[in-house]
């Protein structure tokens, strides 16, 4: 038996998420058909770092699966990707320690989360932005992010129905960037782990903030108040995009 | 009568190009419905700076039209960039002398060409740059720049059908960009003008010095024979995006 890591990318529009799903078209159940196929019919089982939500991106997930036999780095990267579907692209396998687990062993993971901020969106990004055509003072924006980082319990952006306990996180660093020839607005956040549509509801709270709907004050509160009922609108998941994960 | 200059953008992906075609979508067809729903069921005629070929994307697309009465700009914008599909955007409505011609004005053009040079593509990017996984020589595509740019009969570069006389154009500059965090090319061209398919007939010519597959003294020597047949594969349409059209 041999453990191997993946590292893959997708453009989530068309995937009702990462997750196998009867009925749907999933990421991981596009990746379990391309490697019966190419493992002579015998069934594998893919194992995700996280569980990417219906139109979510990514540029840089990780998972790992075991074959029977051992094959060539480069030859099964190539196979994988020439035969999943155009939405998917591998980018690497590497063999791995048998104890190696994409979702358990420790890890660091980045994502980023894409704003349009043009009066009518570019054509070109509208299924990997949200496209946002108010007001938005990027000051206040940081002066929020400052809050929101570090050690806090989230409970507050935690969505509904989560069955996680600890909901204690750790957000080592939240990234604003401006693109000003595009009118683009990034936010690339670095963290331990993130609850379930923990990053959408903070860009939620961090646009209502920016547009002055909410002011920058309430953040702390919000967090503190450990109330998921406080969070303003959860953002659309098209714009957020599954950029690393870093074992240690 | 009242002559509208609009600046528009598409995702050419799901367009048979601009130039409206019976039983076919195009741009120029979809703002033409659009424009008759908003003019009482009215006929109004769009003309284009260019006509993109299929899968050609544009952010800076310039198209103008007349209508019977005066319009609020922004309201005409908003009307048409809510009322046209998803895949195009308005960007600008401005009221201009009769004079205007979107193609005929005096005009120069901005283009650019968009390749992936990653070893599996970026699937964000699949519908709008060439996946190239070859080996490149940046230097030497640099050297063949300079012989492009300047005055030239590009008769070498037009494809065949062309029905234009004068094929002398000139080239003001073509800029080479590598952005090293995604692995992206982009060359950028600024003229007076191009020929039908010059810029991928270009960039075919590009790719085939910066591989090594044909030497860079050829470049000079393509141009001087004025003979389409030397030219290597045309570039495919999707990495191409008309990015600005700048009136005098």
């Amino acid at each position: 038996m041999v453990r191997y890591k993946v590292v893959i990318g997708y453009d989530g529009t068309n995937f009702a998420g990462f997750q196998r799903q009867n009925n749907h078209r999933t990421v991981q159940g596009e990746l379990e058909n391309t490697l019966k196929k190419i493992n002579s019919g015998r069934s594998i089982e893919v194992y995700g770092a996280g569980r990417t939500d219906s139109g979510v991106h990514a540029l840089g997930q990780v998972i790992h699966f075991d074959m029977d036999n051992e094959r060539d780095e480069e030859k099964l990267r190539f196979a994988l990707d020439t035969q999943t579907p155009d939405d998917i692209s591998v980018f690497g396998v590497y063999k791995v320690d048998d104890n190696f687990h994409s979702r358990y062993s420790p890890h660091e993971k980045c994502y980023r989360y894409t704003i349009d901020l043009n009066k009518a969106y570019n054509p070109l990004f509208r299924t990997q932005a949200l496209h946002y055509r108010y007001d938005l003072n990027l000051d206040l924006i940081e002066q929020a992010i400052t809050q929101l980082e570090g050690t806090h319990d989230f409970t507050s952006f935690c969505a509904a129905g989560s069955q996680v306990v600890d909901k204690v996180r750790t957000i080592y660093k939240i990234s604003l960037n401006y693109y000003e020839d595009t009118n683009i607005l990034t936010l690339t956040f670095y963290g331990n782990g993130f609850l379930y549509k923990m990053i959408r509801n903070i860009v939620g709270v961090l646009l209502a903030v920016g547009n002055q709907r909410i002011p920058v004050t309430d953040v702390s509160k919000i967090l503190q108040a450990k109330d998921r009922n406080l969070c303003p609108a959860t953002a659309d998941a098209h714009g957020l995009c599954l950029l690393q994960v870093n074992y240690k």
